[in-house]
């Protein structure tokens, strides 16, 4: 038990109390599971994705999520309003560069949107997270090719150059901002048979972003909150579909007290 | 036990019977749960959103809902030509102005809505529904900041000037045409835990006026039964992801008796 | 037990052990679902829709799944980029044609498309499949009036006259590809109480497409896999919500081997 792990706590405590309001601009195929990740674990979402309506709904958020994960060039329009006004009022921002890699869109609008808003912090698999290098990263569709552990020197530099904290999710997670790096080592391997669970650690990270100003703290103890939520809902469900269930039971009744005594994260 | 006590069992029976299509324009969010929760209580749903099919759509629907949830332009658009349709052809519409209150967009479509078709019932939480009041209303979001209790005499004037039936959902739901007024008493506070319980209950009232022509009874008969399905549901949940789950089983299960039995719907 | 039921586990062991990437352009309803369903499996989904993206990513795909349920002008144009471009490639394509015959908009789309791209296999209810012919069909929205049995015949002309395999499912399935006549009797009838139950069928003939050429047995065998994963859901869940979830449990734990034994596919 740790600083960090007392922190992951208070975090948890802090969104139970506050209720955030997450304005979510992200893809189809998880918004009804993110917003239901939100609402259990003690946030309040929203979805919006009009151009014309963006900027007044963030201005109401305690963060913004940007996720390209079905994305069009007015979703793409509507993510760098909403971001542009988040970050004149100093609303954190945290970006999901869905299938970066993959495609040239989704590449160039992870790229835009990092160049032309304040992002807190980018959180993907190792693929994704490194294709938004200038150096060439392959990455097949949304499935992460590279290990968390080769990626971890390239997103330390990474994060220097960028100027964002990095969140990198696989079996171990890797939080840095290019100076300090964590590891988190909660999860369960079913998550990753469940779809929108890298979307999901996504907005938990955006929700502690709301109350803990430190991104690589809010990132690490939110992956450790989601992670050993991960490991509740194995407790109860061995296969995809109540594991997905299971999961979202775990987000609410994990107890501040049980997250600070299971989180796992160390630093270097 | 009551008269809306039996009409409530009625128009469950009815439901099951004549499987009315049910045509949603919805939100993105709740697409998946609303059509299951339609399709668990016996009711046939179709989702539909493009300007040049929702008047050939409508038009074989039994009810018309309209949910403006994740709203655009070209959304608003669609709703207006289905919403005309339905109004010609005397297809009852319910309008969910989810988030109304909260942006320009949002409340000025749900305006313009209610102008320009012929709405049954407006569903919402009190915020919502006194933001389509010329007075102002403030909303924070989507959450609700009136009490139902509060929102009840203004709801009252609200309905006679509209024109139309309220549904103000929350602890406790009220059922307003301006002159009668019902209070429904059925439900859990779980349900405010699973995202899109509230559009669940604009479509089931959707179902109701397929049936009943009177839309102070089928609402106030809909919301009984979507709380009494919220009570079933806690007897084997208590945490929202098998809770959402454990309400969509109740809504296939309980019988048209049960809910007679069960319903509480108080007319004042 | 014949070739066919060797066939499923066959089919079934290829996927989980190539984990093809399966590209959906698929309706709002059920991308959530469908997604969940291939991971359950052991494939690998990604959703994508904007015009400017399709062509790559589809060339990642060992199929394209295209499901017209909830269409619009831009989607149709997207389908119809990819599936031109899937085409080229040799990239099998299925067709899930949801509502033909209920609005212009869907049967002209379904009808374009088929045109324009090299399907393999059409997969919808009686009503939509014969809303392909060139007589004419009456659809009620997107539910069967008609029978499987009905439509055998009328479905056996249409696939030669297309040139595609067409599958229609309902109590039991037929497959034809106008030539070999498949019946599949595995399913459970719950399965028409959850949605988008039929778009996940397409979606696992999708992911059985990408592993076996043969567009007959890949229909066949994915729907009798399907149909089973419903029967062993049934054991566990017999309401419409738990038994989603249970169904998706069933297509990860059910084994090459339990296949084999309870594939029920008879060839005429």
């Amino acid at each position: 038990m740790n600083d960090l792990n007392r922190k992951a706590a208070e975090n948890l405590t802090a969104v139970r109390k506050a209720k955030p309001l997450i304005h979510n601009i992200t893809n189809y195929v998880v918004m009804n599971y993110t917003a239901n990740a939100l609402l259990a674990m003690g946030a309040s979402p929203v979805m919006a994705h009009a151009p014309n309506e963006v900027e007044e709904m963030v201005t109401l958020a305690g963060t913004l999520v940007i996720n390209i994960g079905t994305l069009s060039d007015m979703w793409v329009n509507a993510m760098l309003i909403a971001g542009k006004k988040a970050s004149q009022r100093s609303i954190p921002i945290i970006l999901d560069p869905v299938g970066a890699g993959a495609t040239q869109l989704r590449t160039g609008a992870a790229k835009q949107i990092l160049k032309e808003t304040k992002i807190s912090v980018v959180r993907g698999n190792a693929s994704e997270i490194l294709s938004l290098s200038d150096r060439d990263a392959m990455t097949r569709g949304v499935d992460a090719v590279h290990s968390v552990e080769d990626a971890a020197e390239e997103a330390k530099s990474l994060a220097q150059n960028l100027g964002n904290t990095l969140a990198i999710t696989g079996a171990e997670d890797l939080v840095t901002d290019g100076h300090r790096v964590l590891r988190v080592s909660n999860g369960y391997q079913l998550m990753s048979r469940v779809t929108g669970t890298g979307c999901t650690a996504t907005a938990i990270i955006g929700a502690f972003l709301s109350v803990d100003p430190d991104p690589v703290s809010a990132a690490a103890t939110a992956l450790a909150f989601f992670g050993f939520a991960g490991e509740v809902a194995a407790e109860s469900a061995q296969a995809p579909g109540s594991y997905m269930i299971a999961l979202l039971d775990a987000l609410y009744t994990i107890t501040p007290e049980m997250l600070q005594s299971s989180a796992k994260i160390a630093e270097e």
